[in-house]
């Protein structure tokens, strides 16, 4: 071994201390950066999840509206808190912080997900958990009522990581998956906003900025120091010929590594799966001794923005310190802490 | 920034370093380690490929058998490099590499797919481009003839990373892609490799070890300095469900960055979607300053074996570099040189 890594490292580490320390950073999108406090007997559990990242305003959104988000995001975290509180390990805790907001109408997943151009609706889900790394997702299924459940299934009880369509779905057949027809996903928002994609004249596709807003995630760290990482997402509006985004994809949509982090991620799936954007903050914490803050800052703020595209993630590190980045104007996010306290955040400040 | 990246970098070259200069990595499987010279005026153009790697051992195979799969390869990377010759792209050139491949029933990838359980056939491919890390992918396709062309188009031509199964298919009908129906992709030596795993009693899922043996993969430098990635395959024997492995997954069995380098892999694809394989190697040397070959070694011999998992991959980087570890008794592969000088291997030895 040579020590010529040094000088290049250390190029590597000025520009992310300059991206770390960007103004961006400082407008409070990276909530939470400190971990919980170690000096109680409190176990050092902590669960952060996301709604989606994009072009979410004040202006647009009435006080109605912004309680109802507030409230789902609240549910969901207490709804993890609980099994991380009682011994539950980080894997049941994101699931169970997840299925609420699947089986909620505001959120691109589950009973909300976007409609393809079909009218039909095509989930995708992963998990995966830092331990041992193991991972289980599904792509394009079509009747599952809880996505991410079925992904945790093929984790645990097949030897693959990932199963695309009916054939997820066959395989759930055999377990306790509960199904629902395709109305049970119909929305009428989510058909509006079908409407409105497909009117536009002369777009072969949806338009991306705004098609893929809801995804949701959770990140969680548990009483036994495990890290576990999930995301669930009914992908674009209008969406054809089976497109799969980042959300279903280990090391795009999500990632989880002890030895580094957790990450879900939210935003315009393609470029995060060309920017392996998941794994990339975990490979960046492992290899160049960032803190998760610079590097998930480094993530969005330089990768995924460089490339021209929009989104966020949530991240969290075996220490418990949480990393929320975004470059979009909004993202439906929050925290709760061993303590049972709550963070939820929509906006940029 | 601080300066505790040191000691923590520090540490972790001397792991890679212990790995490096392990016993495996003397007895040759990393083949054309050197740059190509660059004191002639050929440009630097390179192009290695893979077969597969999996239990390949001399004595399972006749002199017939051998010369025929090292024809192949040959056939493989003289296709490659006479679009490289004639200034062709790097993306190019690892299309004309696989395309070979594919048609061969020697491979599993196109032609000489292995079997799923329902007799048919579900292909995977992935492309990536170096200089933008543009990417294309399908999963699950099932009546193209040559599903690397298909992942190209994805690339080029719709707004998508990946497209799953019928999906891809409706989508590249207004394409001038070739379709051949189920009898094409029927050989004999595969409907027998899937009646062996059928009538293993009792076994729910086919045997990993050797079910997935025989993807293909390509990895390319043009003479603009371009680089690119390729990875083809019909998967494992006897898969239900839909199953997707590595191939198709950008950052798992293909990717490329002119920053750092091009991977294609091969082996049990759920571990190396696990360890986000391809993405790795390119993460450690564009992170933390090991070459090439210490990266590409590390991830194989190091990560992928400490799960228990068995493959290899091939790796170029932007100066021309070549890597090709394994930690399976052999892999198909082959390297092409600037001045058309090849060299094909099969065994470790």
């Amino acid at each position: 071994m040579s020590a010529r890594y040094i000088p290049r490292l250390a190029c590597f580490a000025l520009l992310i201390g300059l991206l770390a320390s960007a103004p961006a950073l400082v407008v409070g999108q990276d909530a939470n950066p400190a971990a919980p406090s170690a000096a109680t007997d409190e176990p050092n559990i902590r669960l952060a999840i996301h709604g989606g990242a994009g072009t979410i305003l004040p202006e647009n959104m009435t006080d109605a509206q912004e309680a109802e988000y507030r409230a789902a995001l609240e549910e969901a975290l207490r709804a993890g808190y609980e099994v991380l509180r009682n011994g539950g390990s980080a894997t049941d805790a994101v699931i169970a912080a997840i299925v609420p907001m699947e089986d909620s109408p505001l959120f691109n997943a589950g009973h909300g997900s976007v409609f393809t151009a079909d009218e039909t609706v095509e989930m995708d889900a992963s998990i995966m958990e830092g331990a041992m790394r193991n991972a289980g997702a599904v792509a394009g299924v079509m009747r599952t009522k809880n996505p991410i459940r079925l992904a945790r299934l093929v984790m645990d009880e097949s030897p693959h990581v990932m199963l695309a369509r009916e054939g997820a779905e066959v395989f759930a057949e055999d377990y306790d998956i509960e199904f629902r027809d395709n109305e049970y996903f119909h929305t009428d928002h989510r058909l509006e906003a079908l409407r409105n994609a497909q009117s536009d004249a002369g777009a072969a596709y949806p338009e991306a900025s705004e098609a893929y807003l809801g995804t949701v995630g959770a990140v969680a760290l548990d009483a036994d120091g495990n890290l576990a990482a999930a995301t669930s997402t009914g992908g674009m509006t209008n969406k054809k010929f089976g497109r799969i985004g980042d959300s279903p994809i280990i090391g795009a949509g999500t990632y989880a590594d002890n030895r580094s982090c957790a990450v879900s991620s939210t935003g315009h799936g393609e470029f995060f799966i060309r920017a392996a954007i998941a794994y990339d903050v975990c490979a960046m914490v492992r290899y160049t001794g960032l803190s998760l803050a610079e590097a998930a800052s480094a993530v969005i703020h330089g990768t995924l923005t460089e490339m021209g595209a929009t989104g966020g993630l949530i991240a969290m590190d075996p220490e418990g310190h949480v990393a929320m980045p975004f470059n979009t104007p909004g993202m439906y996010r929050g925290v709760i802490d061993a303590d049972g306290s709550v963070q939820v955040d929509i906006f940029r400040d």
